[in-house]
């Protein structure tokens, strides 16, 4: 099996050859810079992006064991997640750069796929890949690899998360099957449950649809549920009250978290994103998402503290009739994945 | 002695606190964000960026073994590298955003010296750090700290690297100065060098006072001066012509490599730029950039081919009166830097 050498990331020749291999030759001509811009069809020291419009940026390490995995892998993980967070802010994805970190002995054949993913992606959904550095560490300081990813977008209005009074909370599939994938390869589960993830550029036809009326869209990846909802509430000051019924959580997920004691909660998503919309239109939203091929569900709304004690706090209705508050999640949240 | 934990990745609590610590608690407000823009003021899924000019952009992954070193630390490299990428592009620097992976058991008294030196560098040049991302790997998968940045600059007429028939080549330093720093150090050599690694802003001034007398201008760092002289003539389809003689090596550096077999021509610079400009105006530049505190050498020219199997060449006229190539860098580079 060929495998990495730390000349690969030497910066000259071998670097040029390894990434004329496994990533210029798989894009084609338009996707290597944005419109009037620059970018890999011209290597400098950085890209050009032309734009009237905001510029969203975003960037994401993206490590994970393994780095296969059933519905994808670290590369389709990586694209995904950047193109998402752009989304999430109202931007159109423009460009992505990626930076990869690679151990010496590493796989060819292995990093071939990965990029190979990471490309189908651009190339399904016409973003540029215009920029990135390649670094080839040795074998007895890393293991694996990591890839870093920076999305761009342009927006003329950007989603800032601002979560209002009597908002309904949305989410736009089931939750904790990313993370219940990765738990189940780690502690050996065995599972038909495929990983989410996924760029969600159709909600872009949603945000323009029903723009003034999003006032908050976010992807609840690492943390999970609980840490998207607790960081609107720290954000705004309001509270969030969810229905655990209504939160669709599939039943090979509530296995895989039942055996292992996880959280569905704090488990990541990474083709799902939780919407805070003007709750008139909620039922609007929601059967658009339907007919865009989403599987939303409304789990709960946004209300005013009656007390300054409840300022940030996320209560979750119990199936059982109490009431519980769901806490910004700490300590090791198990799997570790990114 | 405190160390990183798993749970500091976790994207909750944890995380919240030792971002609090390590770097939000270290920034001034304004540069949390770029003007008009949004940031780490308010954390959302992207930055937010307003500007009319062109927006230049480029990412660079740093890992470094040791990551202090005398004259600086991964925290200095990776932000300096990434602005000087944007200033090579002409761009003005006004946004970074960092990712930062850490092994579990990493110091923390470590870490807090490598984010002060980050935000040291971004309060002294006043650029905004406007996002990020925060990852704890486990330390059977990963030894010490890997720092991604992305560099986000604004210009109206950015450097798009074309070198022209009859330029002067210029260095504004001394070469190969943190390569020999870094191979020192993992040789075991005694030495009084201390890293270039510096942000190279004041080169914005002669760009601007030059302005479409400077045709290309870029840091070599990774692949040092041959990597670099290299790509603009496979670029351009040109030849460069550089004197030995006339290339400013310190004799430290001199004594570093003669021990070591590594070719100061090779290694890595971080707070050195190579222009290539017009020739009649390079005696002007060269004391403009004096007067800006650099130290100056036109080091050779650009030259047309006078066939075709000398186009993409670098030659390179040695001391004793005689002339070689200079190839583009292949094979493992020591010190393995980034």
């Amino acid at each position: 099996m060929d495998r990495i050498l730390i000349s690969h990331g030497n910066g000259g020749k071998d670097t040029q050859n390894i990434l004329q291999k496994y990533i210029f030759s798989k894009l084609p001509e338009d996707l290597k810079k944005t419109n009037n811009g620059l970018g890999l069809d011209y290597p400098d020291d950085g890209a050009v992006i032309s734009s009237g419009d905001k510029i969203i940026v975003s960037t994401d390490s993206h490590t994970i064991d393994p780095y296969f995995f059933p519905g994808g892998s670290i590369g389709k993980l990586a694209v995904s997640g950047t193109i998402n967070d752009v989304i999430m802010m109202g931007g159109k994805p423009i460009a992505i750069l990626d930076s990869i970190i690679v151990a010496e002995g590493f796989p060819l054949d292995d990093l071939d796929k990965i990029t190979t993913d990471m490309i189908s992606i651009l190339k399904e959904f016409n973003i540029s890949l215009i920029g990135g550095d390649f670094k080839v560490i040795p074998s007895d300081s890393m293991k694996g690899i990591a890839i870093n990813t920076v999305g761009i977008g342009v927006s003329k209005n950007p989603i800032i998360d601002r979560v209002s009074e009597g908002d309904s909370i949305i989410v736009t599939g089931p939750i904790g099957v990313h993370g219940s994938v990765i738990a189940a390869l780690q502690y050996g589960i065995e599972t038909q449950l495929k990983s989410d993830v996924k760029p969600l550029m159709k909600l872009l036809e949603i945000f323009d649809k029903f723009q003034g009326d999003i006032h908050a869209a976010r992807d609840p990846t690492r943390g999970g549920l609980a840490a998207t909802l607790n960081e609107w509430v720290q954000l705004s000051g309001k509270m969030i009250s969810i229905d655990e019924k209504d939160i669709p959580i599939p039943d090979e997920v509530k296995s895989i978290t039942e055996v292992t004691g996880l959280d569905p909660l704090v488990l990541a998503n990474e083709g799902v994103a939780v919407l805070s919309v003007s709750s008139d239109k909620a039922e609007n939203i929601v059967e658009e998402l339907k007919k865009l091929g989403f599987e939303p569900s409304i789990i709960g709304k946004v209300i005013e503290p009656k007390n300054k004690d409840n300022k940030g706090l996320v209560i979750i209705r119990t199936e059982v009739g109490g009431a519980k508050i769901l806490e910004m999640p700490s300590g090791d949240i198990v799997p570790r994945i990114c």
